[in-house]
């Protein structure tokens, strides 16, 4: 089957400039040569691609022969945290491994470098017999992937994944390295990495030394890494052309217009309120003492950050502009499946049992928020305890999605985590969460009455959060390997409220999974067949926390003070912010802005015309963290670490007019490490000099 | 009569914190000392407004004992280019006078100290007869307050002007002391003084060395003033109350619901969307030559800024919360006004017969705007010869107002001014408004035909702007002084164009005048006087441009990249935005952020730590341009020179969360002055040191 090629036109979705998350067996080289006058070669993209490693939810570089690995301190956060000790806080005071025997191994941190992919699309469909079901056709899918995996996992000793792109155009088995000695090896301080803490997250200008060095070692030696991205010894200026290499985590750029309307006037502005209400009850309870302020914080800040993610989103939603795109592209694409009977047949109906998913959706979204564990750690566990025997009993394919197979360990693993419970913490998000069931629900509807029994959802969430030991991982433990034995006869409230819920969320899990997510799946899916059907590869597909390549210039853009936004900053910058607020004596806002004492004392001796940070075109979403930014001549001239508010809306819709990612520049961590962080001997190792 | 204490309660306008403009015979002292523990006693208070000069557009201060006088660059602006040759450009290249002989004498400058205020509402109403009609009432009421402002003149010798506050509620003679003899001593470089340029107007983090310095001479020596502000020998910190003394030129808040809906959903985007056909018939015009580029920067700035600042009186006005509180106030008021006979009489129908001109207003917007001369000066010099004889023939009242004895001067000072008229941009905005003319007005409208005449806009345009010659200062002297036998034989285009106009916009602001404007003149007037009675002067009223007192704290806000304001900049966040977009070579964005040479030059003799700008709570509006601020001692701590883009629905609507002044910090002026400017001597008298 073959559309015209003026329908294919009119409905391709217009790629706005350096647009794109590429897979690197499928980059627009010929594209960004006409554009730029820049030819990427073979040799050039194999460089890139080898020298990108993937982070426990992020992306990293190598940057020396010696195995020098640089990622993002927010990045390497959990790792740093975790060889630190009670007495020295590597977080918040930052390190330097003078020699490489002070060097620390991360246990368990694990890189991931991506040796090669295979296209096994072909043997995929093979798999599928004609007639078959569409449900049964996704089973034989699945299996067949996974063959392939263990196959090749046999056959080549590199750690294996199985990879679907455009929602099922295309099936790959990507082959990895991995790392499993990785040794920290320079941090500077939270307060420099982390510059602006919470109220400048995803703005700019910005000033954050966001990095961090570990060694990647093998056989207790360094690793010589084949490929690596040099230093650039001139920097980046505005205007240039960058790349970026990395792992974007997902995007929802496929779902149809209605999904999208809704996210929009419906899913997004419901999600803000609700945590309007539960900062609302954390901020009541950071008024009581000190130390609730300290414990409350956290929260607040999780609380603030998503918040600020889903407001650039919905402003990115709400440009008319953006969804018009989404809308035209929609219909065009509509016309050309209604001119093919076959496509007719099968896709034709798909956007309007999308549509009525989505009306679903929206009848469902309160309850199906609300009868759950929400955000309440304490209730989380006790429903993993009272479900854990009786799902393990079961067939993998017919558990609860988070104790199946691949899922298990790290399910096992978060409930056995020995991260503290705050328990003032739990009661007030319980409170919050009963209360908007009983005022969404309403008191007579059976979850509410069986949640409260009458009482009130503040007293309930006491009595439950006040009266449970599960705070205690050994007691979870317990309950955990003692199986239903152990669990039946306790009275823990906490349990007790848990096996309340249970029938309740399997209920209202199950209609959502049968009335929404499956059509979006089924559905979703024949349309994005029907796009990959008509534009195959000129097209990206959506993020999938693969290694992807993207393109753009280094430019400013105009900010939402009104004015156009500076393409780069320098370390004057910082202490124009650190002084603007009145210094570490201040110490505003929880101290966002305040500075290390050496970062004070040994400001002289720091060039403050350095370039600090910048911002550049380039399509990213969150996984980018860390990602290196190169030059077309392949050096590192920079590391990603966020991206602006503004341009949020990009996990739907790219907007060339907002996206910009922000990275910390090269010549500010050189910097860094010869004058304050007494490390020349790392800057001889990523310069040579 | 009394409204009841509750209905006043219910319909007081909520006062927010640290809302309003205070006239000085009505500063809320025990509101200040109640909520900030500080009594501003007379002295304090009188001392202030003797320190307050008013500017031609803006205000100032003396700062020495030698009548030495601060404001801000822009509002000294022209003064400066008066006093510039064509040799010597000081605006560019900044100005010291070493000694006191060297102090430049600005012909007709003038400044207006506020000597004393005295109500005459008693007087002025008096004159009013019982049972006399409304329209009569207002003409002997204006009679009877000019009478007064003569007989206060001739009894003073002081410079009085009649002030009419709370639209009727009160009248005043305000008393000026005159002075005439006014020097320029000190400027900085334009590219300092208004650093950012365009891009960075109406926005913060700021770094605008926004200020010169002038001397008051008398009788050919320095004035010895009896009021100054002294230098703060601390300077000012974040969370510190300030004060803010100056001449508020125009609000709207007192306009009805109905008004502010319009302003909000018809009247503003309407000017913002005929803006952006302006700004890109000008860009077409800009990218023809970069002759045409350079004259139509200029033209594109002046639409560029007042786009700004009605995008952000938009932004105030879309803000539900902030409508909610008029709508609810006028709820309040009306509920108050039903309960009394005899003001349900006069006042119950005047929302509604306000909001009925404002659906006259919707109807008749395309042709009041689009009829008329525009921003074409070519036309409006044409059409102000066309009128000039006829209209001086007539007594005053008769005559169009901007003919009447009060404006005359002002009008034919324009019409005369030597300012070169920029034909490319005239022919260019006349395009635009035939075009817009035609295109909103139809092409069979009667003013359509007699301006076209079967030609297309562009052609009348080029044809009408080429062939003038009034772009001869002299040619239109020529036509202005030789009256209607001048005037009759002319086959200047212009003028033919302005003959063909006339009529059209004479019929259009009539029908404007009697549908719109007298109504809401006449019922504001009605709606203002309830206002008056039920709660007098627990308000401040509606900014006239006369002398007013705020106060409020220096404070963050939260900004629209996402995070929270610093309070202060410093003179290293200059430099950061300077190397930020690449220094002067290069010269981003028209060289917004290029430095002049000796500020790169000295940089290292500059204490880069020195606050630079700082953002405070106090309420402003345009025309608070150069006003003192001052600290709780009295002492200058700043010059206020700007507010943000997010705060300009304070026009309309005070908002504590937005609503945010920019000022010059005083220590910044005399760090420069000290380091950069070679001005110790001014430095030392200005701190005595």
């Amino acid at each position: 089957m073959r559309l015209s090629a003026l329908v294919l036109l009119l409905a391709l979705p217009a790629l706005r400039a350096d647009e794109g998350m590429w897979t690197f067996d499928n980059i627009p080289v010929q594209k960004i040569k006409a554009k730029y006058g820049v030819a990427l070669d073979a040799t050039w993209l194999k460089n890139l691609q080898l020298a990108t490693v993937r982070f426990p939810g992020g992306t990293g570089a190598f940057v020396s022969r010696e195995g020098l690995v640089v990622t993002n301190h927010h990045v390497g956060r959990g790792a740093i945290a975790q060889v630190s000790t009670a007495k020295v806080d590597l977080v918040k005071d930052g390190f330097i491994a003078a020699t490489r025997a002070e060097e620390v191994k991360v246990p368990g941190l694990e890189l991931m470098m991506l040796v090669s992919m295979q296209d096994v699309t072909a043997q995929v469909n093979d798999a599928v017999k004609a007639g078959m079901a569409d449900k049964d056709a996704l089973t034989v899918r699945r299996n067949a992937l996974g063959e392939l995996r263990k196959a090749e996992e046999a056959k080549t000793g590199l750690t294996c994944e199985p990879v679907t792109l455009y929602q099922g155009g295309e099936y790959w088995i990507y082959r990895y390295k991995k790392f499993s000695d990785v040794r920290l090896v320079a941090a500077p301080e939270l307060q420099v990495a982390a510059f602006g803490g919470d109220p400048d997250n995803y703005t700019y200008p910005r000033h954050n030394l966001d990095f961090a060095l570990f060694r990647v070692y093998e056989n207790g030696q360094p690793y010589k890494p084949e490929a690596i991205l040099p230093f650039s010894p001139k920097g980046v200026a505005m205007g240039e052309l960058t790349f970026i290499s990395g792992h974007p985590g997902t995007t929802y750029r496929q779902q149809t217009h209605a999904q999208m309307v809704y996210a929009r006037d419906i899913g997004i502005p419901y999600q803000l309120k609700s945590m309007t209400r539960q900062k609302a009850a954390l901020q009541v309870l950071s008024a009581t003492s000190p130390e609730a302020h300290r414990i409350a914080a956290d929260a607040i800040y999780g609380i603030e950050n998503g918040f600020k993610r889903l407001s650039g989103q919905l402003l990115g939603l709400a440009k008319a502009e953006n969804l018009h795109k989404v809308e035209a592209a929609e219909a065009a694409l509509k016309a050309a499946v209604a001119k093919d009977a076959s496509q007719r047949a099968r896709v034709g109906g798909s956007w309007d049992r999308v549509a009525q998913a989505v009306e679903r959706q929206k009848a469902l979204l309160a309850p199906s928020t609300l009868i759950g564990s929400g955000r309440v750690t304490l209730l989380g566990h006790a429903l993993t305890l009272v479900r854990l025997a009786e799902e393990e009993a079961k067939p993998s394919a017919q558990r609860l999605t988070e104790f199946s197979e691949g899922n298990l360990k790290a399910t096992k693993a978060r409930l056995l985590s020995p991260r503290p419970v705050q328990k003032p913490i739990d009661a007030t998000l319980l409170a919050v969460g009963l209360r908007d069931a009983n005022d969404q629900l309403g008191s007579d509807h059976p979850f509410v009455k069986a949640m409260l029994a009458g009482l009130s959802p503040e007293a309930v969430a006491k009595a439950a959060v006040e009266g449970s030991k599960l705070d205690d991982p050994a007691v979870r433990k317990h309950l955990a390997e003692g199986g239903k034995a152990a669990l039946a006869p306790s009275t823990d409230p906490m349990i007790l409220l848990a096996k309340a819920l249970d029938p309740f969320n399997r209920a209202i899990r199950k209609q959502v999974e049968d009335e929404v997510t499956s059509v979006f799946t089924e559905h979703g899916g024949r349309i994005a067949e029907a796009r990959f059907k008509a534009f195959g590869k000129s097209l990206y597909p959506d993020a999938t926390f693969t290694l992807r390549l993207g393109y753009g210039l280094v430019t400013t853009y105009a900010n939402g003070t009104g004015t156009k936004a500076q393409p780069f900053t320098t370390y004057m910058g910082m202490y124009d912010r650190h002084l603007g607020w009145g210094g570490n004596a201040a110490a505003a806002e929880e101290g966002a802005w305040t500075l290390p004492e050496r970062w004070l004392q040994r400001q002289g001796q720091l060039d403050l015309t350095t370039p600090f940070n910048f911002i550049y075109a380039c399509d990213t979403v969150g996984g980018n963290s860390g990602s290196p930014v190169v030059n077309v001549k392949g050096e590192f001239v920079g590391i990603n670490f966020d991206s602006v508010f503004e341009g949020q809306g990009g996990y739907y819709v790219y907007d060339a007019d907002t996206k910009r990612a922000v990275a910390t520049d090269a010549r500010a961590i050189l910097e860094a490490l010869r004058k304050i962080m007494d490390a020349k001997h790392l800057v001889a190792e990523l310069t040579g000099k």
